[in-house]
């Protein structure tokens, strides 16, 4: 992408046009034919384009037919089946339970839901029939396990395209845990994208339904809704009735991995009573979800006998759900975790679907007070060892981080993290920087989660401004993902990552040159950045004006940078660019200047 | 403040009281007794309250009737007659052009405002006549010239009151130039604050009309509501007509310092055309606010001539409104900036009212491309050089910083700053840490906000969600406050500010106890926070319940918590809190966890 001049024809028109397109990026030379990249392509006004890295799948191409009961396309089915190393098998049957169900009725077969009080869609997901795969005699199917070998596969191909790196450096970074790629191999419908502090900064959005909110659709919606605003994973952390059937209908839409905490689930069977919670109920959990195709699990192994504790003093305690539930646990039994005492077999059914461990941190700090204390990182050292087992059984591993952390202790935090888990990407929640702010903790942890991400977080959950008081709604959910973009762009461009700063540079180059359609469709949020502007001056002559609503038409300063640049550093294109002439327009009284910002 | 204990009887009941109310804190024994700084206490339901620092001024005591067209009570008038060295006097006689007017039509005195198309309020302000006032023979009557000479003033009693420090601290900090106390001796009516590293992180918000829009009624209104929310100061950038009698409104009814540009008052009176400007022109402009009670200004005497090429190559050019006044004018006349040429008589004329500089940054970057280049720092270094003439001078003297700068080029920005400028309280806008988000630029520099005030920053001023895009709202001028409070009270944190976390533990607490009522009276933004409550669960009683909407009333995890204190941590006390008895209530049901946080 080059430096745009200025008034080029196609800037008078007075025309709107389509902002941008779905595009697609072909892999290199001798690449497959089925390798497709999917990009933003952004049409500026003066004939050049922008592209931008884009995960909103197949529902912003219209040239695909989409269809929430059919499920999307399974892209890397081919890609999965010509390996050779898994097969089909006929799964775990569904139980009324699955879905919070207590009754039993006639059901049976691996693709039905519940059928109790549903909600929106149907009970049962009525896309093609399909049967689980897993590994051939429960052997590591991972990106781990191949990159290990020396094997560079379509999946790290096609992500090689998307961050603009060569395929061998996807391979070795996965080979040395320093990123993941998580693709179950029952999610063939997804479009594969990498997690690691070398690539660029992920996003991750939460949906969920819950005890008494939500339909089926809702989350649906909100999961499609998430990734067109531009969030790289979703996690279905739904904790109410139907969460077997909820997480079916997710999946099979989903262009984005999907993560989940399986033990939620678990908990719902043993009717919230986390003390009857046993490892086989989990296990059975854990392979329920990994047949359908969850592609990351949050699992809370970290939290011991030992550390609960440490806990006991703080000012709030333990916050993270799972954390609670497995302290509970413990607790009531007086003996270890059952996930820590069983996360070598664990590991094993992991690597069997290539499911990726995301380390929960169910010690993480519920506020300022509690950052960095003893139990958190008492848990992030049992973090580090089950790192190195996990990879030690080819499961992909990333870590999960804090929370509440004022900014001084942030760097420590991810630091430490770092050193004790040999660089596994970092996932964090927020952090949020200060606990005063309920209804604005998306800014609150927006701040944190940029920093962290400069030092080297991988991916960032997202926070909305819903957090701590309800349930995010669809307008929620997209603030949080807009802040969270803004958090790992800012620190794409803090990091120096190649291209980041391309993006930056077409939108300034268009807000100097007046073009308010580019800046409008090279805005994270176009709709917004077009309804703000036109609050002001809604009329259409003024997406070409020469002038904004900050100064009126009087005067213009853009103007006189223009003068600057001709008389002491412009080329004589630039002297004899179609500037003049639209400038004049304004001249008769004064040309006074656009100012971004008002000093 | 100490640790609240959980479910005193006043926790349980399900009345609505006042959440928080007006109260004044006298100064230390000894002191005057019209020396009472106003608190905002918020009561909690267990019996206790927190103590919070409070901007809003008379208007939210409802033992003080205010009236704008009267203006509020000269708090300070007392003091500064005390002081003996200042004189009134007859002041420049207002003039059309003071507010945009060409005819001339039969005025006359000070107060005066324009009888042009006003709109909103009266064309003169009504309340209490008076006469300006000044240094009595042009002597320096700053608080810079108090605290060099030794003399703790009343001005810095008060504020060491409100900073909870001793009233030699702020001496040595003012005396020193690392703080500013922005007090016009024309401007009683304020109560006094002070801007240094070594005191709470300040927020300007901008507020001013333009050539199309706003009346006098939405500016004055403007100004009480962002301080309300918790705006420091406030700068008047008004541009179009009416801004003389505009300011004396706003100054009239303001508790805060109120600052402004005078080169854009001063562009008006030559009708926009910048190379018609004048030093007597400016100087006229200057006096004119400096009579009427501006408590700093802005001025961009850095922009030299020499500059102005440096910025032709930019992305972006000049972006600063008075920069770009100022370049324009160096480059019609091809010579050296009136205002660096003038400067030492200027700052005899602000020492005279005690006005504040704030040395402008004209050149200042307006992208990410531009940021911490060679016009950038070649201006910064004659800040440096103007700081220092300012200081011998006894004019207070504060530096303004970007603009548009990556996270990691801000940490060199202030360092220089604070070196070049040995210290002087930096005041930054934002900066914004990317381009690329029109219509969440309060985000964007939010996080660049937060990290430049915990490196040093005094004042931040805000970004409201319509920067670049057009004039901010009376929604968006909260939102600005609220973003920059959350960045200013981050870095009161990270600064280990002492008293600040206070805040956050008493909400923190509020929070693990369920005291819901208590969470929305301490927030930063109460209302925001209730209403999004309500969303969910609206009903009364889930005001005290002990679950919320995130994971419902079937079971309880502060519950867990709260066994786990019990077994290994807890006081006898606490095990016979109340607490077991409101956790009976949903054992049933297996006693779930509030959550604040889904993982």
């Amino acid at each position: 992408m080059t430096t745009v001049d200025a008034h080029t024809p196609a800037n008078d028109s007075n025309e709107r046009k389509p902002g941008w397109h779905k595009g697609y990026v072909p892999g290199p030379e001798g690449s497959r034919a089925d390798l497709r990249v999917p990009v933003r392509q952004v049409h500026l006004t003066n004939g050049q384009h922008v592209t931008l890295y884009d995960t909103s799948g197949p529902y912003t191409d219209p040239t695909v037919e989409t269809d929430v009961r059919r499920g999307l396309a399974p892209l890397r089915e081919s890609w999965i089946i010509g390996r050779g190393d898994t097969e089909e098998y006929a799964g775990r049957p569904v139980r009324p339970e699955d879905d919070g169900l207590k009754h039993t009725s006639p059901r049976g077969g691996l693709l039905r839901g519940g059928d109790g009080d549903l909600r929106g869609l149907d009970a049962v997901f009525p896309g093609r029939p399909r049967q689980p795969r897993r590994g051939r005699d429960g052997r590591a199917v991972s990106q781990l396990a191949y990159a290990k070998r020396g094997e560079i596969s379509p999946e790290m191909e096609y992500v090689a395209v998307r961050e603009n790196v060569s395929p061998e450096v996807v391979r070795e970074e996965i080979a040395a845990g320093r990123a993941v790629l998580p693709v179950n191999v029952n999610h063939p419908e997804i479009e594969p994208m990498i997690i690691g502090k070398r690539f660029l900064v992920k996003v991750n959005a939460n949906i969920g339904n819950s005890a008494v909110t939500s339909s089926i659709e809702e989350e649906v919606d909100k999961m499609t809704w998430a990734t067109k605003w531009g969030a790289d994973t979703v996690m279905d952390l739904s904790t109410g009735r139907n969460i077997h059937t909820t997480r079916e209908w997710v999946l099979r839409n989903s262009p984005v991995p999907i993560g989940t905490v399986p033990l939620y689930q678990a908990l719902e069977k043993v009717d919230g009573r986390a003390e009857e919670l046993t490892w086989e109920i989990y296990k059975d959990t854990v392979i329920e979800q990994a047949e359908q195709g969850v592609d990351y699990m949050t699992v809370h192994a970290g939290v011991r006998l030992a550390y609960v504790p440490l806990t006991a003093r703080r000012k709030t305690g333990i916050v993270s759900r799972g954390g609670s539930i497995m302290a509970a646990w413990c607790l009531a039994h007086h003996k270890e975790s059952f996930l820590y005492e069983n996360f070598e077999e664990l590991s094993d059914i992991l690597a069997s679907y290539d499911v990726t461990y995301s380390l929960g941190d169910g010690l993480r700090p519920g506020s300022i007070a509690d950052a960095n204390d003893e139990a958190q990182f008492a848990e992030l050292r049992t973090l580090g060892e089950l790192n190195t087992i996990a990879k030690r059984h080819d499961v992909q591993t990333m870590i999960e981080g804090p929370g509440h952390v004022p900014m001084h202790k942030i760097k420590e935090n991810i630091d430490l993290q770092q050193e004790i888990c040999e660089e596994a990407p970092f996932y964090t929640l927020g952090p949020l920087t200060t606990d005063v702010a309920p209804a604005y903790d998306h800014i609150t942890s927006g701040i944190g989660a940029a920093m962290i991400a400069w030092w080297g977080t991988a991916m960032l959950c997202y926070v909305t401004p819903k957090e701590h008081l309800g349930l995010p709604n669809r307008d929620d959910v997209k603030t949080g993902v807009i802040t969270y973009k803004i958090a790992a762009h800012a620190a794409d461009l803090a990091k120096g990552h190649p291209g980041a700063q391309e993006w930056d540079d077409a939108l300034s180059d268009a807000r100097f040159e007046f073009r308010w359609e580019d800046q409008f469709n090279l805005a994270l949020d176009p709709d917004t950045a077009r309804e703000f502007h036109d609050e002001t001056l809604p009329a259409e002559p003024a997406k070409t004006a020469h002038f904004c609503s900050m100064c009126g038409p009087k005067f213009c300063s853009m103007k006189i940078s223009q003068d600057i640049r001709r008389e002491h550093g412009g080329s004589q294109e630039e002297i004899e660019s179609g500037m003049a002439e639209k400038s004049r327009e304004f001249a008769a009284s004064g040309n006074r200047v656009y100012l971004p910002i008002a000093d």
